[in-house]
């Protein structure tokens, strides 16, 4: 049977170079970096190395960069180290911190237990098409606002935010910004200091390295309290040994973005954009969010009549791997938030799948899952109570 | 030049055997194991078996054991879990915790922000062999104190504590016991049961396996709130997508290590006593810390007239990697909390290094490094103003 990885939003595999990259670092430079012998130098040299590499794709200075365990972990050391340095503030009339409804649970759960601890936090909607509205963004202000987290490019519908806009405002209004940079990074260019962003989270395993390794970009001045306390290392902020065969593997995972990013977008444009067309030519199916302003390897469908979880399995049977939103919540079978969020009821959200690409992906691929979609939602809806023609 | 590596409680290699197992979860089977389709379900199995493989080593039920980024992050979510449910405890009358001065950072510097929190801490000292008093203990508890937390054996001086009489006394008062067995596992026999365990942290990097993840035991009825919040991975307890390779490669290491430890002990055991037997023929060398019950790895000397730090960059020129105390804390040439705590005054305390062994250690090595230490301490000697004779 073929086998189609079309779940790329999810993970990926780990690039052949990044991985050769970091097999000397588990066996014969296995070294502590914090150790003061050769073994621990070699091992903090590569490092070093690493978080210029990472600096370098989104142009900032290595120090501005600490390395954490992924993503979920740089989302709440930002947020909540961003949050309890201002504990002072909680009295003061919100919102203290402004989100939108449609950010991922590393975000959204991190303010609701916020919340639960005393900060106001405001969800922001966003329109049908998954772009938050930065005129309102600026209306909600408050004087004791203090953060805004608003992601960088939605998980589920691909929606690419206007970054640089938000970026302007929070500088206008001395607030600290947040992104959540993991579905983005290595996808769109990224230039941390022309989005005027203060902190940036990104993941190693959504952009061909290693999982269980991430890092926080953090502006130069910008203050956070430590979530995870102990020997001090990453200025403080994440202590635990350095996962250095993880930090190498994110760095050249990094270094392979900046160098193949013009290329890797046009090769990823060019088979979603045919994924959609092929797809759209189903009676009664949609695009979900944006058409344009979204992730070159997004594709997000639903189709009247079905339910996603039927078409998933019935995809996974014929060797493809897809997903209904995120890869987080595939196994609590909620109705999507996001999808709710740009103004879908419950019944038509559930027939929504996302197919997302990556490099491995082909022409032949894209044809035989579009068939393959063409052919299931027919069987589907034949059995469908809620399909009637 | 010869190169011997004799610092195995900073880090260790990953086992080849564990590489192995590790390396299908970044090419071939690289799924997210929250994914539904069959790339999801291959890699949470592989996690469900590591986790039966770390539970077998600790002898507790899998689903006791939730996977971490590192011991660091497993005694913050043991600690800081266990004291937030508690935070309605604060107004009464302490301690709320109990632990001890020796602990490692992950624990002391936990403990240190619960106390900016408003949390009471009391800080147990140690007889001079590095042993915590069980019945000091027992009486420095009050009616409020609901955390224990003592270390299994110490980072620096390789003490071994009583384990199992704590657990008792904490199970008689209804408090939950804790201890940080980073150092411990795989060198000396841990049954959670038999120990009276309520928590247990371990990090994978001191035993053969790979950087960047750890295991945090929790027995089952203990509740802790999270640290890390978002998609809700690991009971709820700790949110991230799971890294794949680094936990095969933590399951692994286990099952081997459970495998090997009465062969590892004997082998260890017999090369320390070796190195204790002839460094302790210089004059005015001494032991540091309880002289059998002790790490089987651990050898602590302190040296009248010399200056530690000396005497490990001449070991370094020598191609011999050791430490004077732990990798967390090499940089930043603090004094030792650990041997304040046993006693020593700092001048004496600096004359200390600490070699660690692991299953290459030969008995070359170890009279490679004796005769080095022999060589070495002379000519510090012969230059010290610390050393009249």
């Amino acid at each position: 049977m073929k086998h189609v990885f079309m779940d790329y939003s999810s993970t990926s595999y780990v690039d052949e170079d990044v991985l050769k990259e970091m097999l000397p670092y588990f066996t014969k430079d296995f070294g502590n970096p914090s150790s003061i012998h050769e073994y621990g130098r070699t091992a903090n040299d590569a490092v070093d190395h690493a978080r210029s590499q990472v600096a370098s794709l989104l142009n900032c200075n290595p120090n501005e960069i600490i390395f954490t365990a992924g993503g979920t972990e740089a989302d709440n050391i930002a947020i909540k180290g961003a949050a309890y340095l201002k504990r002072d503030k909680i009295d003061r009339k919100g919102p203290h911190i402004i989100t939108t409804d449609i950010e991922h649970p590393a975000v959204l759960e991190t303010c609701k237990q916020l919340e639960k601890e005393g900060f106001e936090v405001l969800y922001m909607g966003v329109e049908a098409d998954g772009i938050l509205d930065p005129a309102a963004l600026e209306k909600a202000l408050s004087p004791n606002t203090f953060l805004l987290s608003v992601m960088y490019a939605n998980n589920e519908v691909g929606a690419i935010q206007p970054i640089p806009e938000i970026g302007k405002i929070a500088q206008k209004h001395g607030i600290v910004f947040h992104t959540d940079a993991v579905q983005a990074v290595a996808k769109t260019p990224i230039d941390v200091r022309n989005d005027n962003l203060d902190l940036l989270a990104l993941s190693s395993h959504k952009m061909y390295g290693p999982k269980g390794i991430g890092a926080l970009y953090i502006k130069k001045g910008v203050k956070l309290q430590p979530l995870i306390h102990g020997g001090g290392h990453e200025q403080g902020l994440r202590s635990s040994t350095l996962n250095v065969p993880g930090i190498v593997g994110l760095g050249k995972a990094c270094e392979l973005a900046k160098k193949r990013l013009p290329d890797d977008m046009k090769y990823l444009q060019n088979l979603r954009d045919r994924l959609i067309s092929n797809v759209l030519k189903i009676e009664e199916s949609y695009l979900n969010g944006h058409p344009t302003k979204r992730l070159v390897n997004n594709a997000h469908f639903r189709f009247t009549g079905i339910e996603g979880e039927s078409l998933l399995l019935a995809l996974d049977a014929k060797g493809i791997a897809a997903s209904t939103g995120s890869a987080c919540s595939s196994k609590k079978l909620q109705g999507s938030h996001v999808l709710k969020a740009i103004g879908l009821d419950p019944e038509t959200s559930h027939g929504s799948i996302r197919l997302s690409i990556g490099r491995t992906t082909t022409e032949d691929d894209i044809d035989y899952v579009s068939n393959a979609l063409i052919e299931i939602v027919d069987k589907l809806r034949q059995i469908s109570p809620m399909w009637n023609r």
